[in-house]
């Protein structure tokens, strides 16, 4: 893929010179806001929400979290937690987790390059972000390999082309052919420079990558330092190593973007009956006890940074302990998780999430589970919502279009029906007679363009007219349509002062990284 | 797959005797009762529920439907309807559907010859059953054919292998290889004899054709002939011709099993552009008609006879024509019909719909949506639940254990979470420090059989063992899971007076045919 992008490229100037001259090319929805009109799905009673919640606050005031780095530790001690220097061990006691939890904002707005391409994360709206953090990239022609700077770039512009993703969650997969001390200002500058949506950084494991995430996305979208400090809009993804161990350099990144005022999504990684019990409810707890000392935290940091609530709960295959996605158990967790999101009035993250190898049947039926649990849950980021592939370990370009479509599909289902009187139709039951056709009726012509949804993927031809074209399925047909789009991408425009600023702030610190180390 | 179902069970006894040398067979959920815990989801406001109900009662006032049965008009007349014995037309006074609709049983109960499989179709049961009504096969070993009787009693004993079918929904499709004036007999002989499930008669064309559903019902339940004619349990299905027409043969064979007090599921087969206007709520106006003039008929037959509001409107491509299944509109209009029979009273069935011609991900995303809209919608009754392919044209083997793992995921998803002490997981949290491993914890030891979902199709496994093994996708390993679950298949008990009471019935009724044609 990487090899062939330029011809690929090549032939998409040609295929749309063709559909300038008339052909169609890829359909799908135009960039808009995503919203759930309905309540979620309450899995837990009220009752049941407190019950998670008191034993969460029992096991940080009695087992406590063991925090690796000592800024840290400071910044918890001096809120007023128990901190043992030797072990690293932060008790917390529960009226000061109740204090500090209070009040805290309810999400924030992802600033896009394009403003048009801004999006709220915060209430009943819905926000899909791309895969990121996989080692490996996939596509039907070249396999699973690791994967390059320009294939990367390639799965960047293709964020940018399909509409129905609000940002680009982490630049898609490792770029592995870039040094990894300074590939984290690369992957940057492709999500700031191919796209002009909004994007998340994709590595914050020190304070000066931090720094970086922070001083690249101030170029990028034309701010100064204190209007960035005092605006939350470039979230960052942290994980805890559970069971209840905050890793060092990962809260070095986030007390740093905590000090410069951006959100902080919060997400332990608990894998149900490995690294939590092997129970939902314990498995809410624990993650609810991590969540809320990484809370705490940022808020000892910087009183009022929003905190997003991060789900990536699931379970594993107990036979086997081979994590399993797209389970019951994990849309169950997704659906409880963001009740107790709720609980603390913060914003809510999830993921699309699948175990399988192919993109196939089980691809879709897990991501489907994932994303269903997802929309019902009022999740308001869904990361890795399109691109993820094999338990997250591959990045897919045929996954990618799948994830859209389904995407698409979801998002247009939380339309509301409308009961006007023109919609309810007494206008053409007055047309067509019993027995007879509504495809030529006046009411149903002036509907003709926008009636009802068009797939970007899926095939509804008849068998034979399928057969004709080669029988493919939607993976194979996946893979034309990347193509396609990749083909016919156009980079959104770039002030050069900014590209140049960007060019000049990664040679400069590419140089301190030669001569430092960081 | 028909010439070689003997040989494949020669191997499935080979397979059992090594299983009960302790080797694993195919692993699924036991038989059991499903219900959704949680409120269903409503898409339509109470005062949208009403417009639609005010403008179908409008429409059956103003523009009546077609009813091409002689005795069907007699029936209504009778009850007050304004008939035009000429055009066939019949229009409906609002008061009188109002007074005809009002406290009708809200459901029944499906007897199996196992009564441990009788299930509810009522309240928040949700029950599955296997597709029913395709003209064609498919399987990945012969490919897209049709199919003989042999093959289909192969499909049958598959739903009652598979435990999360509750019934058998019209022995999978029609055996083309037996003559079409006696097929519907030998097709509820595959049902009664190889599944101990409940199951619905494939055809209901005729007078006739009921009264041989009822009696081969009878004897197959082993019940006398007042007692089944107090006892709603076998349901019927019966389509309206969209738009407005209630077809003649469909008709006769409604009112006769009405008659016979069996409840009728009256499904309008509304194509949104096609046999319905190109809104939403319009064709939810005009199915809403033809469900409710139905539902008139049914009571003007027999009072309390209990009528299923059975949905299967969805929309055209505005393009082509083409039927598109699974999508966002097909969804809402579960999802609002559901509410529409809730109004009435009335159980409700849809269906598992896709328009694909592959297993592949496209045939997983839309049944996936179409199951979710079920669940969602609070559907009593599944049907084509698992084994639809292609829009309904083919029934497929490979499919069939795809919908059978999506089935068993969405059942368990709404078991719900349990926050006893013991499950909120203090005493795990007591035995592993931060930073450990629960897989070893007595806590989850205890609970290591049965702690988390366990799939039927799902590979959780690693790339490497993955591609080992072949690099099968979920389809090809589809394939390999029927073939298991024919040869472990063993036939339920039966009795041999009623085996022969079955037979003898058909022979003489076969015999009959040939004497009179009917």
């Amino acid at each position: 893929m990487g090899a062939s992008a330029g011809s690929v490229r090549q032939r998409g100037r040609e295929r749309r010179n063709k559909r300038r001259q008339g052909q169609h090319g890829v359909t799908q929805v135009p960039f808009k806001p995503v919203r759930n009109p309905y309540p979620p799905v309450a899995i837990l009673s009220d009752d049941q929400i407190e019950d998670i919640h008191r034993a969460s606050l029992a096991l940080l005031r009695d087992n406590g979290m063991v925090v690796l780095d000592p800024p840290s530790r400071d910044h918890l001690r001096e809120l007023g937690a128990d901190v043992c220097a030797d072990s690293g061990r932060v008790r917390l006691d529960p009226a000061l987790v109740e204090e500090t939890m209070a009040g805290l904002p309810g999400g924030y707005t992802a600033i896009a390059r394009d403003p048009a391409k801004s999006v709220e994360v915060r209430g009943d709206a819905i926000t899909f972000a791309s895969v990121c953090g996989p080692s490996f990239v996939s596509d039907l022609d070249n396999g699973r390999r690791a994967g390059t700077y320009a294939e990367m770039c390639d799965f960047v512009r293709l964020v940018q082309s399909l509409n129905v993703l609000h940002f680009d969650g982490g630049a898609g997969f490792e770029p592995l052919d870039l040094p990894p001390e300074s590939r984290h200002m690369d992957m940057m500058y492709a999500q700031i420079t191919l796209t002009d949506k909004s994007w998340h950084p994709c590595w914050l494991n020190s304070g000066q990558r931090a720094r970086d995430v922070f001083e690249m996305t101030r170029i990028g979208l034309g701010l100064d330092h204190d209007t960035l400090t005092s605006t939350p809009t470039i979230m960052s993804g942290v994980n805890t190593n559970s069971p209840l161990v905050l890793d060092g350099p990962m809260a070095e990144g986030m007390i740093e973007l905590a000090r410069l005022g951006q959100p902080i999504c919060l997400t332990p990684f608990t894998l149900a009956g490995a690294m939590s019990p092997a129970t939902l409810a314990a498995t809410l707890v624990q993650q609810n006890a991590e969540f809320l000392l990484g809370a705490v935290l940022v808020q000892a940091v910087r009183r009022g940074v929003p905190v997003i609530y991060g789900h990536f709960a699931t379970n594993v295959d107990m036979k086997t302990g081979a994590p399993a996605f797209g389970t019951p158990e994990y849309v169950k967790l997704t659906l409880a998780t963001a009740q107790m999101a709720r609980r603390y009035g913060c914003a809510f993250r999830s993921s699309n999430t699948t175990a399988s190898k192919a993109v196939d049947g089980q691809a879709a039926y897990e991501s489907g589970m994932s994303l269903w649990g997802c929309i019902l849950a009022h999740t308001n980021l869904v990361l890795h919502a399109a691109g993820w592939l094999e338990g997250g370990l591959v990045c897919s370009f045929e996954k990618l279009i799948l994830d859209a479509e389904m995407l698409q599909m979801m998002a247009e289902t939380l339309v509301p029906i409308v009961t006007s009187p023109d919609e309810l139709g007494a206008e053409a039951f007055a047309e067509v007679d019993p027995g007879g056709h509504f495809l030529g009726a006046a009411h149903t012509l002036a509907r003709y363009e926008t009636a009802f949804y068009a797939p970007l993927l899926s095939d509804w031809d008849n068998f034979e007219s399928w057969k004709e074209r080669g029988s493919e399925d939607a993976a194979r047909r996946a893979n034309g349509i990347w193509k396609s789009l990749l083909a016919e991408y156009e980079p959104p425009p770039l002030d050069p002062a900014i590209d140049e600023e960007l060019r000049d702030y990664m040679a400069r610190r590419k140089e301190e990284i030669a001569r430092t180390g960081a």
